[in-house]
């Protein structure tokens, strides 16, 4: 398994899928520094103008509603709807899910839209289930991952897509099987936009169109293991975002094949 | 006074305020990272529809017109007076005060709705009292501190606001106190966003909504403080803003206790 | 020509040039860094009740096309009417040229009004020359510095104005004059917005406003050896974001005159 996800990360270096961003203002820069750390190519498009050029020549597309509007939110769908049209892959990262109802209704449309890849923390995933969540708190988690497993698998189900949930272990949750990985570090939640890039990171992943779901797994996966072997050299979370580039940029074979911990099994549901 | 600076912090961390910034584009990562490095927990929703929603449950407002345009300024106002029919402290940190009549007359709308907080570098306490400063340059202060203290106390007076000011020594200022802070360094100058940082960290400490006086001079006293400690460790503003977070992230009693320069005197106006 | 960057450079310390930026929210803070970073003095101002107010007072302005949209484009064009009525210098950063109609559309109208300096990736001076241009992939260049030569001397003849093309050669191209800067890095290309970046530098080089096409080759020359310089103490991207404002900031006579590959010839067209 972790022969396959370095396989995969060798892919992505290789043939530098595009990535189509509609995403949050905070972390455009983050967003597209990992892309390009990762290998692959970021474009940040959002003019209902330009979205039909651009999703027809990308590979994957990301839609983070972090700081939404209605215009952004219409956006969104317009490229989704693109997307699906072309069978071009998507992950929705549905950040702050549950603190409002613009946020929830654009969920919901997107939801019925069908993203290949769903991935929040255990927070928004819950949320995702339950739009009347009240313990929902600005965009930090305050739910373990664990808690949210439940609502992941719920949500699997309901909408077909592939599930991830960020956390002290990540899930990544299909129809047939669950995978656990137990990489990644507390500070990562101090840097902000660590699950964006997670998402985009994983949108670079499934660009590569063969395997959504090990590609998924893959892309969380790499994101945790970077953060991981990241803060092992770092003094904080300023140190952390910068070697967390350093490092995704130098990922080497052994690293992962050493360090990673997976665990895959399958969904009982 | 620093026991009380460190208790504050802790208490920070402890209860992790969650601060709704409608701030600018230039600085919301650094924003939301100063944010998370402190400990409080950042939210940034500018959309009209979500600020009832979002307002209700945040513990401060950061107002901050650094890329101001209509809309947002329309917003900015209305996030203002939801803040207020709500009792929650907020931020006004006036970006560019004094460049522009779009500038001005949205400053005029916001201290009419009586910032809890007034912080600013000299050329923009300068520039709130008089808006027709000539002197006025980008962004950047171009004035000292303390030639801006006399029209930080006239702000003071005139608004009723806690007003800081930020510079070599920075000063905070209420009816009947001054605080001079002479911590800081003056490459924090040449980090984009610090002023606008400390204005996101002000907001989180009078989140604790005790003492706003007492948390304004906390949330000023650890930022400069902070910025001082990075500067020692690092070969520029590159690696400043890097250290900046990993300090505050780890800033502990004793680096409080015996490096904070603080003289708290009457106001004689 | 050594001795003539570095004197240039000592002027941007001296004057601290107002750069007034339109320019992309993926790069904004990385822009206002490496402009402070300088020794120049950024702003960033988009909405077009401002705009006459702050054209006025700067010294230049960076019309960047990265994250268009409608309204943006709309701004764009009125902030370049202004600068070229006060007969301010402005740098064009055609982001992204070739992938839309939108983008073609905008980038046509403000060729029309004659930016002083163009600087752009292979790709981007390549699309400028034929909007149909099939091989432009996302905002990365696909293209060799090296092609876009030609493409760059029929832009200059065409437009009037000073072409940069950035890449593993640089190219500063007049009228009368072609200079290339084999300074740089590959690993610049994995930090988004370090284009940008030469952009906005090479506009407060030309704020100086005594001779544009000197000023354009320091601009251009000095990003390249930031990068260069930062890369030799970096470990990757990340690494390299951050000590190229390091570098930058403390960048000196002897490392300009030691490092610098610099070749200046005829234009022969």
């Amino acid at each position: 398994m972790e022969n396959d996800i370095y396989h995969l990360l060798t892919q992505v270096r290789e043939k530098s899928p595009l990535v189509q961003n509609i995403t949050n203002f905070v972390v455009m820069n983050n967003t597209a520094n990992a892309l390009l750390a990762l290998g692959a190519s970021p474009i940040m498009v959002h003019a209902d103008e330009e979205l039909e050029e651009v999703v027809s020549f990308c590979n994957a597309l990301v839609i983070n509603i972090g700081t939404l509007s209605k215009p952004w939110a219409e956006n969104m769908i317009l490229a989704t709807k693109l997307a699906n049209k072309l069978a071009k892959p998507w992950v929705l990262d549905p950040v702050g899910a549950g603190i409002s109802t613009l946020r929830n209704e654009t969920l919901k449309s997107l939801l019925e839209l069908k993203p290949t890849v769903i991935r929040g923390n255990a927070s928004e995933i819950i949320a995702l289930q339950n739009f009347n969540n009240k313990s929902a708190k600005g965009v930090d988690s305050t739910q373990s991952s664990s808690s949210a497993l439940d609502a992941g698998k719920l949500l699997q189900e309901e909408t077909g897509s592939i599930v991830c949930i960020s956390g002290a272990t990540d899930y990544v949750i299909s129809k047939d099987e669950i995978t656990e990985i137990k990489n990644g570090t507390a500070v990562m939640t101090k840097v902000t936009g660590m699950g964006c890039t997670a998402s985009a990171i994983t949108a670079a992943f499934i660009g590569l169109a063969k395997d959504p779901y090990q590609e998924a797994v893959a892309g969380i996966a790499i994101t945790s293991l970077a953060g991981e072997l990241a803060a092992k050299i770092s003094k904080g979370p300023g140190s952390l975002q910068l070697n967390f580039y350093d490092i995704l940029y130098n990922l080497a074979k052994e690293q992962i094949l050493g360090n990673l911990k997976l665990k895959k099994y399958a969904n009982p549901s």
